[in-house]
């Protein structure tokens, strides 16, 4: 069974599992503080556990790193790191906002470079995006690829929730000149509908988001044509672990990126 | 007839003639500047035929103010003006972003405040959300109202697209003290949303919205229990026309609003 044939079971499982629970009382029993730091929902459980009850099923060689669950050993001598976010976009799912998502990838080592297989899936629709390194991106096995030609609408994604004043100063070249700005809360997500071409600019940089959040959108978005880049506009790229914090622009062409770094003085 | 049965028909034939439309091609044709300013794409010209059709076949005792066909006498000697965003969010409608609405409005005087009946139709499901003036608001025939507890997630609505650098620097206490701002680009369908409790406040101080956008949105917050001001915080009025240009903040109860008012410096 290859690898991202694992991912995008373990992705139908927790759809599966959770998708009666958005916007319901149930899915927001409180689980205390997970590994990432944020309060563990009870849907967040659920879903973490639907992912690591098939791997541990198919015995799958791998490490997982979750949001909640932190580091688990599923084998021993594993083949790589199984980097999961079970709920992305918790928040919208126990609000009842129709826009959350299961992020799960496959690591062969243990940088962000290495990812090989990237799956999400959104938790509203079952929508099942998936990527494996160097053989492209799919939305339910259909080819997709971020927006080549010039859009007649440019939509920018930009999440500024809890940003510093000072930092907001420096994104507001591209807020004023932008018509278009979406933030929908849930960045893996936003990160599999921007590689679809429904997004043509996606910056975040809080310095705020966790590995988990982005692994699997990163390789969504390379396999779909875009361009990702970190703080310094250089290709983006980091360790795997719970303590780094990342920031990132994903741009659809280089001359959207070059624009933007031009923009935000991000030019070394 | 009543008036809101009239407004929910004229949204559900809107429904049935654009819900194949989004994301496709099609969808975009460009049909000139409408009466609005911006530029009329061939979903806003299908929806708004849907609705003067309608209005026309029933001869329903009217004037229709419209975003892009402006200023129709459906009758002499009208009853009141139908207030009508045929597809507001129509950039997610042509790019495929599953979030936007047909927003209708009756006012039997010539301001906001005369407002009596409003429905938002959800273009991409078909959730039929409307309210009438004294008689609360509804969503799908059920009673809706405002999220009236702390939640457990406290989620701020927020549009910035375009805006000044000044007045986002005037914005930045509210965006940093915010751990979950949301944007998804269509102000009458995220009114709606908040009118259920969703989100728990809507901040837009742009003074870009035109009466299209704000009409039905209004009259739905005030219906589901929640408070709506302007940016001198005085409740939100204005009369019914195409040059006037609405800011407002939308609160889920006075304790939300008046922490707003003051984090922003509103207060007279």
């Amino acid at each position: 069974m290859k690898k991202i044939e694992v991912l995008e079971e373990a992705a139908r499982r927790v759809y599966n599992s959770v998708k009666h629970l958005p916007g319901t009382k149930e899915s927001a029993g409180d689980f205390g503080r997970g590994a990432g730091g944020d309060i563990s929902r009870r849907i967040d459980i659920l879903a973490e556990k639907a992912v690591l009850d098939y791997l541990r099923e198919i015995k799958f060689s791998c490490i997982v790193l979750g949001e909640e669950c932190g580091r688990i050993e599923i084998s021993d001598n594993p083949d790589g790191i199984v980097i999961m976010d079970a709920v992305d976009g918790s928040t919208n799912a126990v609000r009842g906002i129709p826009f959350s998502c299961c992020s799960l990838a496959f690591a062969s080592g243990d940088r962000l470079s290495s990812v090989t297989d990237a799956v999400i899936i959104d938790l509203y629709n079952g929508d099942l995006y998936s990527a494996s390194k160097g053989s492209g991106a799919f939305l339910n096995g259909n080819r997709i690829t971020v927006h080549k030609e010039t859009p007649l609408y440019f939509v920018v994604g930009l999440d500024l929730s809890g940003i510093s004043p000072d930092s907001l100063q420096k994104l507001s070249p591209i807020i004023s000149a932008s018509n278009h700005i979406r933030h929908f809360g849930a960045v893996a997500l936003e990160l599999a509908i921007f590689s679809r071409g429904l997004v043509d600019l996606f910056v975040d940089l809080r310095e705020k988001l966790r590995i988990t959040d982005v692994a699997a959108g990163y390789l969504m978005v390379l396999e779909a044509g875009g361009l990702i880049v970190d703080r310094n506009s250089r290709p983006l790229d980091s360790d795997i672990g719970y303590e780094k914090k990342i920031s990132f622009i994903a741009a659809a062409n280089k001359k959207i990126l070059d624009e933007t770094i031009e923009k935000l003085g991000l030019r070394e």
